[in-house]
């Protein structure tokens, strides 16, 4: 969380529309790129919301930012990739869960979170432009492996869909820090505080069936080395 | 991982409807309670879908699993509590990231997890039942707290509102183990495998205003010790 800029430092200090105004805690939202981008950045997944024969849907699914827009890809088979690919309103959101706070009555407790939750519509991006996304995922993952592996061929760049959304319409929402218990149970002798929780590599786990003596890149070591 | 049932060695062994069966990949999916219940309980926090205007729109927020019910809360000023309260149809969707999984080929990268995707409408608690389910909510956070934390007053009571969403509609989806490399790229020089990911508790951070001496609990010196 440290490595998170000032919120409101920058370019979109105000919700671009109504419905990405931050209602509850308002204090809480941030709209400024820097924030939004960070939060996105920091992130394996999303959920991506939209509606199918008249009922929400809610799937999680892989994503990367690049600029202003949020990406994510799938099968040409997935009804949500086609879904998406017809343009349909979405609203895609990420979450990354810092911390339980634990306050000194059951009213206060609380979490420390990260989110953004952004709307708009997908678009499918051309065969072109579709590969360099894919590097560009690959490298989000695990920055140093595009060089090393084989690309896609013919047949499955053409079996993978590749959408990205606007990031125009987003907005962000943090709580960091400690509890706000009410004045009068301050005294309470109830342990208070915040439980941090992050999410971070075990030992990287070979497949079985790796050729003899192939090392682990150094670009790996690194990454779960932090 | 380890602590998973084996799949499909219970009750719901199908999927309950059409719109619940896990389509790509099908393998992936399990309909058994153990399964999604095992997911359900390992999260903190869920992605609710649901529609407004016209528009899908996702918020993320903290749920707990009792019998055959998911549950959430909020203010009873959050437009999202009111709207479910209402009896919209809502989408819940749990996802817990559990690896990256590096192919030898680009196309094959994926990831592990365990999600569960749950369709219904949620129904309001009465006061009653509701101060009983914050307590199971603060069980699911730290157990053990309950028990030394100032409980809800009437006018908290009054001011928070716990909603429920029947689990039978509900399915999980599991990716787990080593990448599936086509046979023609298994000899490639690549380093090939997973690199796990898991949240785990950092070191507790007392609240800067905790009446001095007050002690960690042991509920909680033993959760942060795992």
């Amino acid at each position: 969380m440290s490595t998170l800029p000032s919120p409101q430092s920058k370019t979109t200090a105000t919700p671009a529309s109504r419905r990405s105004r931050v209602k509850r805690v308002p204090d809480r939202g941030h709209y400024d790129a820097d924030t939004i981008h960070a939060i996105l950045d920091a992130a394996w997944l999303c959920h991506v919301g939209f509606i199918q024969d008249g009922q929400p849907v809610v799937i999680p699914t892989a994503c990367w930012r690049e600029g202003e827009h949020l990406y994510i890809h799938g099968s040409t088979k997935s009804r949500m990739a086609l879904a998406l690919a017809g343009g349909l309103p979405a609203c895609v959101t990420v979450t990354l869960l810092d911390g339980l706070v634990l306050a000194r009555s059951a009213f206060h407790h609380s979490m420390n979170y990260r989110s953004v939750v952004a709307f708009g519509r997908f678009e499918k991006l051309d065969d072109t432009a579709k590969i360099a996304a894919l590097r560009t995922f690959t490298e989000h993952l695990a920055p140093g492996r595009w060089a090393e592996i084989r690309a896609p061929n013919k047949q499955e760049a053409k079996g993978t869909m590749v959408l990205r959304m606007p990031l125009d319409e987003a907005s962000a929402k943090i709580r960091r820090g400690p509890p706000k218990d009410d004045e009068e149970d301050m005294t309470l002798p109830v342990w208070a505080g915040v439980l941090p929780l992050a999410q971070g590599y075990g030992t990287p786990e070979a497949d079985p069936l790796l050729a003899p003596g192939t090392p682990l890149p150094a670009y790996l070591r690194a990454l779960t080395r932090r």
